[in-house]
């Protein structure tokens, strides 16, 4: 099954030299922000028809249906663009860890710089 | 004034072709995701010294250094480094407006797929 984006959409994006825009990825409640990864044309169609987190994996090479090998799979609530075209924020409901490691998120394991008392 | 990256941070960064990593910035207490920037070495480094919001901008090509003409700053909380080394997520008290537009964020204003019911 194909998946065509909506060319009123298409024209909106600022993609990179390999055809891709940035994912910026939230828990929708707790507002947690769980994971960043890229997606294609195809990938951002898919997740607006069919509510399923989807990305283009750049080191496979290939379309990442999040989830779809570890049951991690994130249901999407919201899709919102930025202002240059180059970003989309994605607020999902996250089953499980976002993180490959098992962590809940791809941010939780190394603080660069704490926060103060 | 120079503000050199400590190597141990360094050699766990995974950049981009142009040297940068990708920073989402979220404001600290609502949990907002305010804008997405690039940061160089050089941008993390100042970022960790001064706890100011600082950027390398892509189409200026210099470094930037937030709200330095705007007023609009980001008072530096907090930043961790995600689990492929090629993101940082930067929590800041932000002042005014992120988005260049005069929006508080810059993913306020076009939505792709809204929220359902």
């Amino acid at each position: 099954m194909s998946f065509p984006l909506d060319p009123a959409i298409a024209s909106r994006l600022k993609r990179t030299s390999d055809g891709l825009v940035c994912a910026v990825v939230q828990q929708y409640d707790t507002h947690e922000v769980l994971m960043v990864a890229w997606m294609s044309d195809e990938a951002l169609a898919r997740t607006l028809a069919t509510r399923e987190g989807t990305y283009w994996s750049r080191s496979r090479n290939e379309l990442w249906i999040k989830g779809a090998t570890s049951g991690h799979v994130q249901k999407v609530v919201e899709v919102r663009l930025d202002c240059d075209g180059d970003t989309v924020l994605v607020l999902v409901d996250q089953s499980g860890a976002a993180c490959h490691t098992g962590d809940r998120t791809c941010f939780d394991a190394d603080v660069l710089l704490p926060g103060e008392a």
